[in-house]
């Protein structure tokens, strides 16, 4: 591609609402252009950089046997009312009336549409299993787009969903998909990590998320550096931090704690270490029968230097559908305001739900249910019931491995693919089937598998970038190569070098640009560390009276110089190695 | 590919709603698959045949200079209401609210979202011209939605928007732009005619459509087989059949014709040709001022055996928002009801527009303005004033070339491109401007050039299918050439010849189907001719025991073999004279 055949269009300040870095460099390199709210044209640049992700996506999609087919943006309201995601999906699904009143939505994923396909498709085991995947225009109605492509409304994403006969079957399918995508992000020559996700509402058997490293990223990930275990917050497993119950040395006691109602203060004013306080969490459940809602409120025990873990507290029988109780339910409960609140002595009917660690400890304070006053020294058995035990926290750095091998760290991570075993949630409410060896109608069951096409580009940039702009790993940069002829107009040699290596290099496929807008070496160069193009070849007259070319790596302190007639080779070398 | 690993779902007998040929024949062949009215998921067999058209449009495109982009399918309402687009549109444009009650509009076109990034990008004439295109989902709210890819409601279209300076240069890129078009209808490997079209009710400068040849077509095409004229009904001109005024040798009569109130019935009675008589169609026009409404009458006058052009009428100065009177006003104006109206002695005011070819004949019958009679030796000048003369009618074959090169022909046509000279409508709206070599603001002269990309595959089943089902021009064949082994799983001998073969020709980058499946011939070969792939060969022990395998192109009548040695040389060079 020559520069002036091409669209290019950087700015040198990012607009005001971009907030993070990746949206801000796609702004000024002029890969996106915003349309709307959440809404983006992909310029002729970023285009570029979404085609190369695809291609390689499509590759290994094909490679594990998945067959691609493309099911339509605009999809009948019917289907979504079947599996009951009409209503479930909220305000995040994009609904729309054609002109006689019937409803539709902008899919935001395909789970419905493909189940349909494969209800009137599938009708034998010889047909299994089977894999269709699309790459297709999707819509979520965020509540607030922001970050460009990493939370917009319109996207790109590749979907597969997978059939099976059988658990097993099903089993492989995904596994078959999880190596799939371990290629398809090594390709990308990101850095990532696949982590066990929570199989969340929809049930399902198994779950996987794929993630890019990058600091700015929203989810942390829990990883153990010795051993294989990964999974995202959600559903790393907290052990408890002591193997056998600390043993009673104090008596319990009333202490006056006036206005100390964080464990922080509490801790601050007593003296002692965070980790000796609870914190007391009150939950409401509301459960109704026959016309008659009864509540049912919770205490939740976890450490004071712990979080809770939301999901994990929905995982405790009796708590699915629980919410935060409000400050009128829980000072009628407990006589008290939020901050004294603990579990000796707690007015039932209450359910206590201690921490793992929580259950181990000994001697700990907790609030007395009297407004500026804690106890201390409080032991379970001796001063209170011995109460259920659950995983309620999130893991900290540090925190045992749960596979036993080794100790937890954390990192951020940027969610760009998930693999799902999804069960028969959809084919039974589809009435999915498929007749088996014996004539017997059986439930379909399905995995699928999502990647975000054009939240790659964000994630790839949060994780590649400096102080002069992108630096794009070379298996998706919008260009391998860029010439950068100095004076190109005036210098018949520097002219008839740069078309020269343009022409071997485009011969040998490299996707190079020859930059032939004989701007000033200051904005030429500026542009493309902007964009972010890895390997950038200067020529002058210079440099060719010495019989050199210059070579410059995106990721490269200092240009260096290359004989003429060697750069070809050096730079085909450099893409064969897959430097940067 | 084989086909153990692809997807391949045939019907013996089309859906019920099927109408057409291609519609039925998709269905059949397991390509489309509808997932709502006018909405199609496109299967694994059709997609490929969307792919290889998208590919050839790409590369055609990119090749005319044109460069690649994406614009979203979701796009603000605000573009659509700064053209008056959202209020004139009509039903067909699908709207939808986001969360917040945020009006947007589902694309059927994008000539807002390209003129709004063109404000934006384009500063400088030096940056001109200037080609943007995209390839994207499209949806259209039909209100009968029919015909499969035909006349569905979501489809995908290349579109592209060129920005020039001066008409000069739309010119050019209009040029650019049909030439493309010329190489890319070429490639496809299907017959079709470009032909001039009317430029509509948006005005602009120039305007052609490429059609698909096929006798099921919708549309009339009109073109001179001894000329380069060729037009669209709606923009093809009709001369007038004579060169001069007829001789009067009657005198006006008023004959009684009763019940008669046809021109067939009429000259049937008078024993007299049809072309001897005139027909007379009266429109309205309102024009309202000072909140007044005025109502003009006019009356056009065709000859018997002609029809009228609508187009054309609306291009009489005066009559561009006509509309044809109700039997109320006709028979409140001319005292009679339709059958029997003419132009002779007509109550005042009224207008009269005779055609070409009315304005020159002598000797005419028309409706008497009286029940039950008609004049007959009605002649201009003596018997009613000279009228105004316009070109309003439709063509018909054997008519004189406009160009005066021939007669003209017609043959029926289904519409898949369009090139638009749009020049300022879009872009005064919208105040798309760029600066000249003097500093000063200038409107941005537009182009707009559509390929109907799903759409061609409907028109290329209207031209090429017998009996059996498609045949797909090799170019945008779901597969090149299929091997059918004849009880591959019995015979080594035949899956050994199928495997080389096989393999030889993916080595030599031939989009083959290996038809692995084992199934018994006949159904085998019923597949592959109704899915339509041009080139067949199969591998059977009869043959082999001889040195031969068996070769059938999808349009011959018989098989014929060739030595094992020799085919895989006979395909490539068949597929290198792009035979079919």
């Amino acid at each position: 591609m020559r520069a002036t055949r091409f669209f290019i269009s950087t700015l040198k300040e990012a607009p005001a609402d971009a907030e993070i870095v990746s949206h801000k460099l796609m702004m000024r390199a002029g890969m996106i252009k915003r349309l709307g709210s959440g809404i983006y044209n992909y310029m002729p640049m970023g285009l570029r950089v979404i085609r190369k992700v695809e291609k390689i996506v499509r590759e290994e999609m094909d490679r594990s046997g998945a067959i691609e087919m493309l099911m339509p943006v605009v999809q009948p309201a019917e289907l979504w009312q079947e599996t009951g995601r009409w209503q479930k999906y909220g305000a995040e699904l994009m609904r729309v009336k054609d002109r006689h009143g019937r409803d539709f939505i902008i899919q935001p994923t395909s789970e419905e549409a493909i189940t349909d396909v494969a209800r009137q498709e599938i009708k034998s085991y010889r047909q299994l299993p089977i894999n269709f995947y699309h790459i297709q225009t999707k819509f979520r109605d965020e509540r607030r787009p922001r970050f460009g492509l990493m939370r917009g409304r319109e996207f790109t994403m590749k979907d597969a969903y997978s059939f099976d006969r059988d658990l097993d079957g099903l089993k492989k399918s995904y596994q078959t998909m999880y190596d799939a995508y371990i290629r398809i992000f090594n390709r990308f020559g990101l850095q990532f990590r696949a982590v066990a996700a929570d199989n969340g509402a929809i049930g399902g058997t198994g779950s996987h998320e794929f993630h890019v490293i990058a600091e700015t990223g929203e989810d942390a990930l829990v990883y153990c550096p010795t051993s294989d275990y990964a999974a995202n917050m959600e559903a790393a497993e907290a052990l408890s931090l002591f193997s056998e119950r600390q043993a009673a040395s104090q008596a319990l006691t009333k202490t006056a704690t006036p206005g100390k109602a964080k464990c922080e203060d509490v801790a601050e004013l007593l003296n002692i270490p965070l980790q000796n306080t609870v914190k007391s969490i009150v939950l409401t459940v509301e459960t109704e029968e026959k016309d008659k809602v009864t509540k049912q409120v919770w205490l939740l025990l976890i450490r004071g230097d712990h979080e809770l873990n939301e999901i994990k507290a929905s995982k405790v029988p009796g708590l699915a559908n629980y919410r935060f109780a409000t400050e009128e339910e829980i000072v009628e409960h407990f006589g008290t305001k939020p901050g004294y609140l603990g579990p000796v002595n707690t007015k039932l009917p209450v359910k206590v739900v201690a921490d793992r660690t929580v259950a181990m400890m000994g001697d700990f304070v907790c609030g007395a249910n009297e407004e500026d006053f804690h106890f201390t020294g409080a032991n379970w058995g001796r001063d209170l019931p011995e109460p259920m035990v659950a995983d309620l926290r999130n893991v900290v750095a540090g925190d045992p491995s749960p596979d036993g091998k080794g100790v937890l760290a954390i990192q951020r991570g940027i969610e760009v693919g998930h693999v799902f075993q999804l069960g028969t949630s959809y084919s039974e409410a589809m009435k999915a089937t498929f007749l088996d060896e014996n004539g017997k109608p059986q439930i379909l069951q399905m995995g699928c598998y999502g990647i975000g096409i054009t939240r790659i580009l964000g994630a790839a940039i949060e994780q590649n970038f400096d102080d002069k702009g992108i630096i794009w790993p070379t298996a998706i940069a919008p260009f391998e190569v860029v010439i950068c002829p100095m004076g190109m107009e005036k210098s018949p040699a520097v002219k008839e070098q740069a078309e020269k290596l343009y022409a071997d290099l485009l011969a040998a496929g490299v996707d190079v640009l020859l930059d032939d807008r004989d701007l000033r070496p200051g904005s030429m160069f500026a542009d493309w560390e902007l964009i972010g193009v890895p390997h950038r070849v200067v020529i002058g007259d210079r440099g060719l009276k010495e019989g050199n070319l210059e070579y410059k790596g995106r990721r490269d302190a200092e240009a260096s110089n290359v004989a003429v007639a060697e750069m070809f080779s050096f730079l085909t070398a450099k893409l064969q190695a897959k430097q940067i």
